[in-house]
């Protein structure tokens, strides 16, 4: 069941495989969510967004490539860093909305310069029954 | 540089830690991306969504608990199914947007009865000179 904001066309004109657009179900502005995964790791490393054309460009260059929701422009990771990510496979997930993109990634995935973008770890309390 | 449209404030009202809601950095309609990862294999399982309080929840429960977009309710991971997903770890990312939950996942993460939702894979078709 669809959720109400779901977008059926793309935001942006693509040259995307229309077998392929018509598997993803985008969020109202026309995204979907991108899990970048290292190869060799297997760590998460980064979130990202695709809109159609993003996911043409990243399964034909073989570069991952984003849509910036801040900036609303296209970026190649490592165009501008050095740190690049060669795409070794991306799968959609079971109803359309997430790609898990696995790669080969040069130098650090996050701006910060960690290793990944999830280093901030919260507290669990996990409650006495099931420690 | 945030978004336009980044919600500043919780979409419901919520126990969360303050000091945890200041850091995230939610979409329109008051979520963040939550990256559903099993322990010990490292598989990426699913993606799904939570509120303050569902991330609440799942701090302090240790049970995996998500804002379903759809049903505009909580819903933990397993209440129905039974595939379980007990909370080993959540980390935040640099620009609070999206959370990494480590699980222990009982049976298939994903309604369809796969192991993971990432099944579908595309054809990623790299230039030859990477190849």
């Amino acid at each position: 069941m669809p959720a109400a904001d779901l977008s059926q066309q793309p935001a942006r004109p693509s040259a995307l495989d229309p077998a392929v657009a018509a598997r993803l179900r985008r969020s109202a502005d026309g995204l979907v969510a991108a899990i970048v995964r290292e190869h060799d790791t297997g760590d998460v490393l980064m979130l990202a967004w695709m809109d159609d054309e993003a996911l043409h460009r990243t399964l034909t260059t073989g570069r991952a490539t984003y849509w910036s929701r801040s900036r609303k422009e296209y970026w190649v990771k490592g165009a501008t860093s050095g740190h690049h990510q060669y795409v070794r496979s991306v799968a959609l997930d079971c109803d359309g909305d997430a790609l898990l993109v696995t790669v080969d990634q040069v130098g650090a995935a996050c701006h910060t310069g960690t290793h990944t973008c999830f280093s901030d770890e919260l507290t669990v309390t996990r409650p006495e029954e099931d420690a």
